[in-house]
């Protein structure tokens, strides 16, 4: 502590001022001050506030026993299911790191992560037993103790583990002495961005921007007390946006749900009476279109739904007030633990004309509350740019809920930091509002039902492809995916190759989610510096007006 | 930062992702992302978000140039003003600290506060200009700079400083460069408590806990996006229990308001549709039994009222909710930047009949949402006392949102933090639910219209009357200010005294609400090693029941 005159007092922080700020603190507090309030539901279970505070202690203590503790890593690839949920609670209790897998991952990025990050526990559902096998053979570190987390709700999948989750929860202690993190800028969790060089980074977030995050949340989406929150959202996507914390400051409800099936979800919103989501746009727009959401509402009280992964199209915006969801659009990264900047509303939007309204939620918008800023920064001056809606610039955030760094990889995140802003590599303008809006992504990354796509990762695969001589990807607009990967390539001379053969090719290397949709075949526009104009490309493949305001 | 294994990335803190903890930021994010919305109304003026933060800006630009800097003390006698709210941002712009008197305070009281703290410059009203000119003369040490805020709705008052606060608003930079607090440790304001031995302790808070505990209102009290929050509460309490940053985190609006008036308030609640308050049992209770509250619901909305000060009476909370005031009630201390725990709301009790409603809702409740801890301690064991209703142990706080300290007082600091809690001391029990109540005050502090008197300040001054032998003053119900000082007097041999005579003694010295209302002679009740039995003494005066639950 620097010297601030005669208001040093003499006492340094003690336990009676200074706790390091973690978002345990809320399941505790919870637990504490309603018990008895309903803190899950998921397909016939239900626990309570008391219950899942019990829970989480209980397998804390069985990490702890384990040997897991301060830095460790516990790995985890579940669905949105009670567990996930918990996991974010116990690993921290136990000091140990959750990092969270993307559940529609390879064996190959499984096996990057599990060895990048160190996981010394994973955490697997059954319906996901085969790609961890797989990707268990594949690592090249010591392996992971392998826990499988049954689930009744899923029909098959064999049990690959050691022990199983319900077994290690009931071998814990109830009563374990959880301890807060040492020091508020511990790890809490380690989340992989897709990437944009092939390989992907170890985003480190704290316990303090968890925190602030969990509470941004309640303020921005305005939560109140005990809301019911609906699990649309992947967990493992920035820690669910640290919905799992929000939801157990606010002493709400989380509604679990392994995939989004229109049919469940109407059927949970009038169980549950669900007032909160979030999702990217396909999931507000599979609602939408659905059997069952013609009819108007379809919950008696409107839904605030929270939406990002690409600005909303106007149609999902519309859709989804429609059919009973108000919107309010928020945007981030893994490395801002999910939304750091939110469109906030301005009193008398909802007296616009629909489409009016629309055009003004889709912006990416303003700081979130508990962050610092959020602005358009010329990367070459660090100066913002003027609010023209014209200039282009490179988004940055600063503040608290901004991640520790990238795992191992110092040199990239000095980087990402440069000039006392994280650069997050889109590219975008400011109005005259002085809201943010998205034009374009510096590093490519094509969004497919939410999930990031490196272009670039697609293209390694291609260049690989014997007849290829030049490929690109872009993104192509998609009506039911939002974006899908289109590829361009450019053939060696004398050799020939068909579309479906080059699709083929790539489906038996990425995940179904990174293969191209399409190849158009020709000459690929480049710079005179050799750099493909992915611009042209775009305009080529349509998506370039679908990627701008 | 310890070490925490891989996950020290090797880069510590960047302005990029770390940023002291600072309620100035949520005044600059209003006016950035609210600049046109109305942040202030009082008398026929009004501000935007934009100029307010323009004039705070500019009143910490006139500050900085004439050289106050951080850790200076700036002190303000001020009723709810604008200027009131917007120093709450000009002083720690500059670095600088708060310091808001009393304004029921008597010219010793602030000459001594003024002295210890150090004040360099002095903000009065022209209410106040007399006991400000008395209380200067007072002062052992250097004077400050005297600067009056002139209010055209105060018709009088003469003007006693160098100059006024508008031309130093007017004199100061727009855009001055403010900084943020270099440490979130340092202090924000100084508040003094009433004191129990006369000398009263500056409790010193910091930026961290200013931010969370303006944050925390959010939560506790409901008050989602843009509340309209109506000054009932003095800006010079805890900082109006934090709520100056509070309405900037929401972007509210702040309805001034000179005193506590129901037919202004009644006028203002409909004008500006008033959805928050704060006050004591005793504002409320004025507003209940004001002609033009008789006929039901104030508002055509129900206002949330946080109440705190004592215990709320049944009939208070009861006549609150018939003019349409929905009762939440926080307990606090100037030590814990206000309300710290609150009578967390059960869902059902809305059903309950209003007297059962009422009981449950006069507890002193359970820890803030961002404050870590509050229970009943037993201050020779440090253990909890059980859930009994009956086991009295002292009431505690633990957590961010305590005090950095006592100024220039490492001894009270050292003791009021002994075992890792903040010993409040208070007495209480435990309920079943956990929920703290308050049994009795340990340090007799009587609570008069939401204004704590210390019982120790006025014996000091019964005794130096030359007929007393013994003195002892407790609180006595008041059905108008809730509790008022009943002095108990045992005369010399040979000497007689009277009521009035005694009352009139202490009316010179004393102000107004200090001063005992009755007198009782007699022999007073000591314990065996002489100390006087207080218990036996309330019991007398009828306020053993008033003050437990």
């Amino acid at each position: 502590m620097s010297h601030q005159g005669h208001y040093s007092i003499g006492l340094d922080k003690t336990p009676a001022n200074y706790v390091p700020l973690t978002p345990l603190s809320f399941l505790a507090r919870s637990a504490a001050v309603y018990p008895d309030l309903t803190s899950t539901v998921y397909e016939g279970r239900s626990f309570t506030w008391a219950q899942t505070y019990e829970r989480c202690r209980r397998f804390a203590s069985f990490l702890a026993r384990r040997g897991i503790g301060r830095g460790d890593t516990v790995a985890a690839m579940l669905p949105n299911i009670p567990a996930m949920n918990e996991l974010h609670f116990a690993v921290p209790m136990a000091g140990a790191v959750l990092n969270a897998l993307n559940i529609r991952l390879d064996a190959a990025s499984i096996a990057f992560q599990l060895d990048h990050g160190g996981a010394k526990i994973i955490l697997v559902d059954p319906e996901f037993t085969g790609v961890i096998t797989d990707a268990l053979k594949l690592m090249s570190g010591p392996k992971p103790l392998v826990i499988d987390v049954d689930d009744a709700a899923f029909g098959s999948g064999r049990r690959i583990g050691e022990l199983e989750y319900e077994a290690a929860v009931e071998s814990g202690d109830p009563a374990f002495a959880w301890q807060h993190p040492e020091d508020e800028w511990d790890a809490i969790a380690l989340g992989y961005t897709s990437g944009t060089t092939g390989n992907p980074k170890g985003v480190v977030t704290h316990h303090r921007g968890a925190y602030l995050n969990a509470t941004s949340n309640i303020l921005a989406g305005n939560l109140g007390q005990h809301p019911v929150y609906l699990w649309t959202l992947p967990m493992f996507h920035c820690n669910g946006w640290c919905f799992p914390w929000t939801v157990a400051l606010a002493a709400g409800i989380n509604v679990c749900l392994r995939k989004v099936d229109p049919a469940k979800i109407f059927e949970l919103v009038k169980a549950h009476g669900v007032t909160h989501m979030c999702g990217a746009p396909i999931v507000y727009n599979t609602l939408v279109n659905a059997p069952g959401a013609q009819g108007g509402p379809i919950a008696d009280k409107p839904i605030t739904g929270l939406i990002a992964g690409a600005a909303p199209p106007v149609a999902v915006l519309e859709g989804a007030e429609r059919i009973g969801i108000k919107i309010t659009h928020v945007y981030g990264l893994t490395e801002v633990y999910g939304p750091a900047s939110v469109c906030a509303e301005q009193p008398g939007w909802d007296d616009l004309p629909a489409d009016q309204r629309a055009q003004l939620k889709r912006r990416q918008g303003v700081a979130y509350p508990l962050q610092e800023a959020v602005t358009v920064i010329d990367p070459e001056t660090m100066r913002e740019v003027p609010r023209d809606n014209e200039t282009i610039g490179e988004v940055m955030f600063r503040g608290n809920v901004v991640m520790k760094g990238y795992l191992k990889n110092e040199k990239a995140t000095r980087e990402a930091f440069e000039g006392g802003w994280f650069h997050t590599g889109d590219l975008g303008v400011l109005d005259k509002d002085g809201y943010v809006i998205i034009k374009d992504r510096s590093k490519d990354i094509i969004i497919s039902g939410g999930e990031n796509i490196s272009s670039v990762e697609v293209e390694d695969v291609l260049y690989k492809h014997p007849a290829v001589l030049f490929a690109a990807v872009v993104a192509k607009p998609d009506a039911k995916w939002g974006e899908v990967p289109c590829a361009f390539v450019e053939l060696k001379e004398g050799v020939s190759a068909t579309e479906a053969e080059i699709l083929a090719y790539c489906k038996g290397i990425l995940p179904g989610f990174k293969s191209p949709k399409a190849v158009i075949f020709g000459s690929i526009p480049k710079t005179s510096t050799g750099k493909i104009q992915k611009f042209a490309l775009r305009e080529q493949a349509g998506s370039a007006k679908a990627i701008s305001a």
